[in-house]
């Protein structure tokens, strides 16, 4: 355990302890350290009223207590007990006796850990000198939230305290600030205030509705995979949403998606369901005729809606959905071929998410064989698999890690980790080797001998999903979209009436060399207009006055260059190609 | 009723005389005139055996006997009798006395028609003078299949004779000359042949799966619709394929199209459907904010899948399957408006229509009176929407009829039917005028007194859908693609060995200009790949030797131009991109 945790987890404690001083009715159950700090689950009910229980209000107050009792917490030392002992001292907390019991039927050492004049039942794992180790300022009491006890809904509603912490005041300052950085680019106010998807009530939640915006943006980054795609030779397929029960009874998924499978029976009582994956149905498209040696790999991209029953609580903005579109794609290949496909596909995804400036490593994610159920093949097909994707990910030389239990159903991928802007790690493209769903269907391709040979999949999406990246980029850009994506890249703002003339010109212009222009000749001030152009953090703003017009130029201010003067408008037109095409 | 109809009514009478010369054991029900010809259904089961009932080889001495027969046939007379004398006369059979009963029960008068020495129970209808009007030649036996009594599954099977008619021999010979044409042109033929789509029983039947070429297909056809659209102003929108029962509770189409939807029930318990058509979800990316007058109007676009649960029975091919995929667009506008954005559909249809040749006529489709269960909407909507129609189909000068019952259930259409080259006459694209939605969505804009005004929804798919389209285009072309839709435009074989590396030369500049080519270098001989190419039906074939590499040349087999021989490269390529450009 690193200091930083060990730390958090003293905090829980020290939050306990500040909190008994002042609500000594508080029943402490659980405190752990968590990825910015701490909480603490306490049950107020032995009192009722306004004071029984702390609010957000109150948090100030107990956080002086913990940096006034901190100094008094010289050492923390655990001593093991016996469950009687145990019992006795917590008789009067029913979660510390259920814990107790636990511990004790498992026959592991019941340990107390004590500091300052605060005792708790804990595993251990603390800072041995809290005074000294923590900076009083170094932590912060956060946020009051509501949990069920052991997070079971049946059980009681307990209060939980969340608190910040790093190892220095530096680092919280810069958690929090980078916390409200992210708040204000929530995707879902940026999806709003560029106008780029909506929600409605009457078709639900989870179910986004992209505007012409945001479909615009959808399709220009479809097709950008799609570019990079189709240089390494592949080819478009079509598949519907939906299937006969048998295809995914062999495929496996009827038994292992069962519950996220949305099922439909049909007026004749057949069985259908909405596809959660589409490498079933392309498999389909494969078997439709023997393949050649000399016709592999063959290659099937397809970017198509894919549905997941999730639970309702799950749902929310891009990223929890019943849908998600995947720039989906499955390679089918001969084992010799693995290597080569996936670097391929390792340029297309470096090409892809350089464009953005994000950085990446490469998470490995294994089977976990101690759930076998959980997937489909043998121990030998696994291990084949996954030591493939090993000595790939070595030779390319990339930055990466071993992740047990992350696998999907058929078998091990070759995750991209992408850091944004805020510093925050997202998993994003994903590459899967598959041994298995050519076994269950049967997949071969004939070979030089003319003998029948077993193929292998790769199923790859770039971005993942569009939703999910759109997500992760709009947060990353804060709606600054690169101009090659921007749904509307010039707003071309005339300064009076005489000059709706020229910026209709220039307007014509620049729609006839593909330049997704908008002109805004209302009869707001000028200023209103120039805040409403930068509030839609357009890439370029084109002013035409008195002096534009008589030297027929534009006046450009650049979201990111700055202003240009005294451009001409086939300069401008240039630079706007240039750097749509460099992607720049 | 025409002669035609009348002597195929009265060949259908011929015919039940010639079975009962043959087979007097023979319960002639009914027999009527149709679309080709005519048929008559006969019970046999008052035999057993071999001879009892005629099978298609026995079809040429029925029609010889009827040839026979029809001499005698110099007058049919038509009698009124009782129901009495009906009854006797059929008592042995007991359709006929069904069908009497029935005629009886109405008050209606019961008549008989009496030709040669053959009397039927008979509505009427007939040639007055058969031998006259009948030329011996201009029919046909055709085959013979099962028909339930009344089309009722319930009730006996009975034998179905069917027989071509036409006024002369000259048209029935060019009747199945062009039934034969089609049937070497059916589209699910085509289909395998260009290897375009597939069908997995796995997956189902009435599920496409389009391979390479086939997506490739579907995406040039929607890529020129979205060409023209654009011009127009249309943008994309995207939206997922399923909603909650809100939705079409408050559209209507949970109670209208209650069978043919895909209802799907979630682990949660809560409704949700597959959607039949898109418009309900447009509408709620139209209704996200409020619209300025100066904004609309709002022209969506999307090509998507939608979901119909059809009877199994009723799937086939590309013309019945349980999901199409619709080149949609809903135009949001003012009243005043309507005319200006039929009239722009109007030039799409024209257009993209035109590019494959076929002739159009416009179809009215208004909604029948007699059934407003099946609409939404007052009387009064629907007068003002189908005087609408009648008004623009009157302005465009267009060639249009009118078609009560053919509405869809929000709205009238005006519905485009192509001649193909077989003749056949399909209904293709539709554009509908739609005053129900806006009002049971609330649908509006602002109009110029800042008031709240109700907007008109434009419904219209230019292809009708892209499945329908391709089975028709398919068939109407032969499979002999266009060169702009063509999956692969040419093809290059190098005559032997030594000219592969120019073949390469070739392909590469080809491709590097964006033409779809693709390089035979096979072992198999020269006159095998050259055939397996005109089976493909590619539009250009490349044959390079040793001139060709000496003169840096090619010479080009054009399927539809001939030969061209001693193009420089650059000529061939020019010649591709300006046929592509243009659409010829």
């Amino acid at each position: 355990m690193d200091s930083l945790n060990a730390n958090r987890h003293t905090l829980s404690h020290l939050l306990a302890a500040a909190v008994l001083e002042r609500y000594p009715h508080a029943k402490p159950t659980i405190g752990p350290a968590i990825d910015t700090g701490f909480y603490y689950d306490f049950d107020f009910s032995g009192a009722q009223g306004e004071n029984s229980a702390p609010g957000e209000a109150e948090l100030p107050e107990l956080e002086t207590a913990m940096r006034e009792l901190l100094p008094s917490w010289k050492t923390m030392v655990g001593v093991e007990t016996s469950a009687k002992d145990a019992r006795d001292r917590f008789k009067t907390n029913p979660f510390k006796l259920e814990l107790i019991d636990e511990i004790d039927a498992k026959g592991e050492p019941i340990t107390l850990y004590t500091a300052g004049e605060f005792t708790d039942l804990c595993r251990g794992g603390h800072s041995e000198e809290p005074a000294a180790d923590i900076a009083p300022d170094s932590f912060c009491l956060d946020r009051v939230a509501g949990a069920y006890w052991r997070g079971d809904e049946t059980k009681p509603m307990l209060t939980r305290i969340y608190g910040l912490a790093f190892n220095t005041k530096a680092e919280l300052d810069a958690y929090k600030a980078q916390r409200e950085e992210a708040k204000k680019r929530d995707h879902r106010l940026i999806g709003k205030e560029l106008d780029l998807f909506t929600f409605s009530e009457l078709v639900g939640s989870g179910l986004p509705l992209w505007t012409p915006k945001g479909a615009l943006m959808r399709h220009l980054l479809d097709a950008f995979v799609w570019e990079l795609r189709q240089k390494h030779g592949y080819e478009r397929v079509t598949i519907p949403h939906i299937t006969k029960k048998a295809l995914y009874e062999t495929s496996g998924h009827w038994q292992k998606f069962a519950d996220e499978l949305f099922r439909i029976e049909t007026r004749e009582g057949k069985e259908y369901a909405l596809k959660p994956m589409n490498c079933p149905h392309h498999t389909q498209i494969f078997a439709r005729h023997p393949h050649s040696y000399r016709d592999m790999p063959q290659r099937y991209a397809e970017t198509t809606m894919v549905y997941r029953d999730e639970q309702s609580g799950e749902l929310g903005g891009l990223t929890r959905v019943l849908s998600i579109t995947q720039d989906d794609s499955h390679v089918f290949c001969r084992h010799n071929q693995v290597k080569e496909e996936f670097f391929k596909i390792w340029d297309i995804v470096d090409t892809f998410y350089g464009a953005f400036g994000f950085t990446l490593r490469v998470r490995l994610s294994f089977h976990n064989p101690e759930k076998p159920e959980k997937y489909l093949g043998t121990p030998e097909i696994w291990a084949n698999a996954e030591n493939a994707l090993r000595a790939i990910a070595k030779e390319r030389g990339a930055d990466h890690f071993e992740a047990p239990g992350e696998a999907a159903m058929y078998g091990p991928k070759l995750d991209f980790m992408a850091t944004d802007s805020l510093g925050r790690e997202h998993q994003v493209a994903t590459i899967q080797l598959d041994m298995n769903l050519p076994e269950r269907f049967d997949l071969t391709c004939v070979n030089e001998k003319g003998e029948k040979e077993r193929v292998v999949m790769i199923h790859c999406a770039i971005m993942g999903s569009i939703e999910r990246f759109s997500a992760v980029m709009l947060e990353h850009t804060g709606g600054s979209l690169p101009l090659w994506l921007a749904p509307v890249q010039v707003r071309v703002v005339p300064i009076s009436k005489n000059h709706h003339a020229y910026g209709e010109e220039v307007l014509n212009a620049l729609a006839a060399n593909g330049v997704r222009a908008k002109l805004d000749a209302s009869n707001d001030s000028l200023g209103k207009r120039i805040r409403e152009a930068k509030k839609e953090k357009l890439p370029y703003l084109l002013i035409l006055g008195d002096q534009e017009v008589a030297a027929k130029t534009v006046t450009a201010e650049s979201r990111d260059h700055g202003k240009l003067e005294g451009l001409s408008l086939e300069e401008f037109i240039a630079r706007i190609e240039r750097e749509t095409k460099e992607r720049t």
